[in-house]
């Protein structure tokens, strides 16, 4: 094999063959294959595509570059939930325990935020103590004992992705759906679940801006799913509104206690139990009730097991910010805008998200809003609250929120959050 | 400036300003910019091409990257030639004296060949004791004092084309126009000459196959080289039948001295004196006639003058293979095709050219043609004769030459070299 040959044939226009692609990757793992010459690869799949068995070949052999997690000891069916990303969704931390509570086995290997939308990880660690570097046996260990588990996917799950990952990131070849796919689902199907369910957003605080964009890329990466041999269904939701009423790591905490609580916000609790029906329909367990599940305390108990599992204290308080700063409502109305990314961004000013993935984040930074799209407020009641460490955040967090707000006289249609499923 | 943002513009279809272009050359020439974000966007570029200006800029940026030499002490009007390279073009060779002697200087700055098509100063360096590599000072020195040269560009010309000429060869993004015609132009336009015209050859022994493409070529380089205050003009030639009757270094410089004597084959005499021509009207010589040059032995005075002055012996009898076969004539008729693809490669295996750009080329071997077409043949005749220091390459030879001509019954069109002038 011949790495400009392959280049060259991707960059025409071509499909590599099933023996081309496992070559590729695999010679680009290990070394034999340069940075340069994946990247030229990489920029000719954005403008080239991947055909489907292409794909699939792909992101197996991403997944082949590694170990693949075995879950059989677990003794219960396994799903997991991914979402691409979006400002506010804490929704994980609710579903995994929820999930578990109701059967299931929830391995759920999640990652770090960057840029404006969080991330899992970050926000649970928020919790003083919890360790979120577990080896593959007490994931396994964990998932036998109480159904679940929020921690880093180990180094061993696709080495390939993270390789890759970090060549797209310095080339700008990012924003490609089979690259994003394969990405994805690698590290999912490496981590062993035998069934997955994908929140896909779109919108203004989404990854993927346009809806039709996000439609192709759950069909993509429900394709990958059950062509490797995983049950795959995908929910399209909406992004433009943040989710809830928190963005930042502890303050989302706080958040998903109050919906473990059998409270939170409507379309918090909407979202997660959407996600908790089709999991626990794919990993085939009946009769569940997962509503039922967060109001009689049942989920909560398993977030108060995982936490402790992971070495944190679940009764333990919180850590607040020192500082606050109210924006008030200019006028009273219907909030009829709120938007996503304005709010992603000053949260992520305010200390809550990274820059560069080396970079701390704060436990206690971020916003709250006190009213969504579609509330009533009031002239001169607080609209948002920023939480920072330092009082000087406050005026980048104050800019991006610049214009990321409107009251109006009229009420606005109610917020579609759940699109579209694809199966 | 960032590397990435760069990236992301040109593969979404964007124009870099002039700063952007500059910037990135620059940095790439430093090690600033890694080789993995300079091949993504030349991926890029493969796919979106360049705005005029923003060529212009990225040419003038590459020949930034070093020095540009003043040819100001020649103390005559400058005029180069370059040819995108074909299958028995040893053009140069006879047409660098040539224009000499009519009274323009000529600073043939040149290269090696690889693969099928064969390199001007491998060709040069089949006689014994020339040298190819000269100072900057000698090259200066040797044109004021005989009007020509013909030498390697030395390091210091265009570095930024030499290290990403190197990356596009591994990357599979040598096929770009705008990049060809930069990699080009900026070697050109470095070696200080005052006016140029380019050689632009399409065909089955040519760079670009396609017509249309070589078109392109040739309008984009003439735009760069005016844009940069050379005076530039493109002659677009056909590359379907191999030029004169021989491919191979030795092989060429001793069709090179028949054409010099006023003799040589009728083709190769033809798209010479079309070049002299266009030379001597760039650079404004007046009232001097190529053609008698050649008759007169004043163009064959200048190659002993060029020889002489690069360390060879113009009178010593030129190398020849030890070992020979001939290709008999199947059958009588005409000589209807003759696929200069075909001869190269055949060339080239017999050991005249090379596969990678250090391995050594002999200076004996070759191909010698007959006839070409539009000659009429018999039966029996010698109509190849391949050339080799070792018997064993004559089979990988003959193979390369299966199916690479054709006789027939009828007199085939007259072979057209020159199609079009580009201005």
């Amino acid at each position: 094999m011949n790495a400009v040959e392959l280049i060259r044939k991707k960059r025409d226009g071509g499909t590599l063959t099933d023996d081309e692609v496992r070559w590729f990757v695999d010679a680009y793992t290990r070394g034999v294959v340069a940075d340069e010459q994946a990247s030229a690869l990489l920029m000719a799949v954005f403008f080239r595509g991947m055909a489907p068995p292409e794909l699939a070949t792909w992101t197996a052999a991403m997944i082949a570059s590694g170990e693949r997690l075995d879950l059989a000891p677990v003794g219960r069916p396994t799903v997991d939930k991914h979402s691409t990303g979006g400002v506010g969704d804490k929704i994980s931390l609710p579903l995994v325990p929820l999930v578990a509570a109701c059967g299931a086995a929830v391995p759920q290997l999640s990652g770090r935020g960057l840029g404006h939308t969080g991330g899992t990880l970050d926000k649970l660690e928020a919790i003083a103590g919890v360790r979120v570097a577990l080896s593959n046996d007490e994931v396994v260990e964990q998932l036998r004992s109480i159904g679940c588990v929020i921690c880093a996917a180990g180094p061993d799950l696709a080495p390939a992705d993270r390789k890759l990952y970090a060549l797209r990131d310095v080339t700008a070849t990012v924003e490609s759906i089979p690259l994003i796919a394969s990405s994805i689902m690698s590290k999912k199907i490496a981590e062993g679940t035998e069934s997955l369910v994908l929140d896909v957003k779109s919108g203004a605080g989404a990854f993927m801006r346009d809806p039709a964009d996000a439609r192709r890329l759950a069909e993509t990466m429900v394709e990958i799913g059950n062509g490797n041999g995983v049950r795959t269904v995908a929910l399209l939701t909406t992004m433009d509104v943040p989710l809830g009423r928190t963005a930042g790591n502890g303050l989302e905490i706080a958040e998903t206690l109050d919906v473990l609580g059998g409270g939170g916000p409507a379309d918090v609790v909407e979202v997660t139990l959407a996600l908790a029906r089709e999991m626990l329909a794919l990993a085939g367990v009946d009769g569940a009730d997962p509503a039922a599940a967060l109001a009689d305390g049942s989920a909560r108990a398993r977030w108060d097991d995982l936490v402790r599992a992971q070495g944190g204290d679940p009764t333990a308080p919180l850590p607040e910010a020192p500082e606050r700063h109210d924006v008030l409502a200019p006028r009273s109305g219907w909030l009829t805008r709120l938007d996503a990314l304005g709010v992603g961004v000053a949260a992520w000013r305010l200390g809550a998200g990274r820059a560069r993935k080396e970079d701390p984040v704060s436990p206690t930074a971020g916003v709250v809003w006190h009213a969504t799209v579609g509330d009533r407020v009031e002239e001169g009641q607080p609209l948002l609250t920023l939480h920072a460490d330092d009082p000087s955040r406050f005026a980048a967090g104050l800019d991006a929120l610049d214009g990321a707000f409107e009251i109006g006289d009229v009420e606005p249609e109610p917020v579609v959050r759940v699109l579209d499923r694809i199966a």
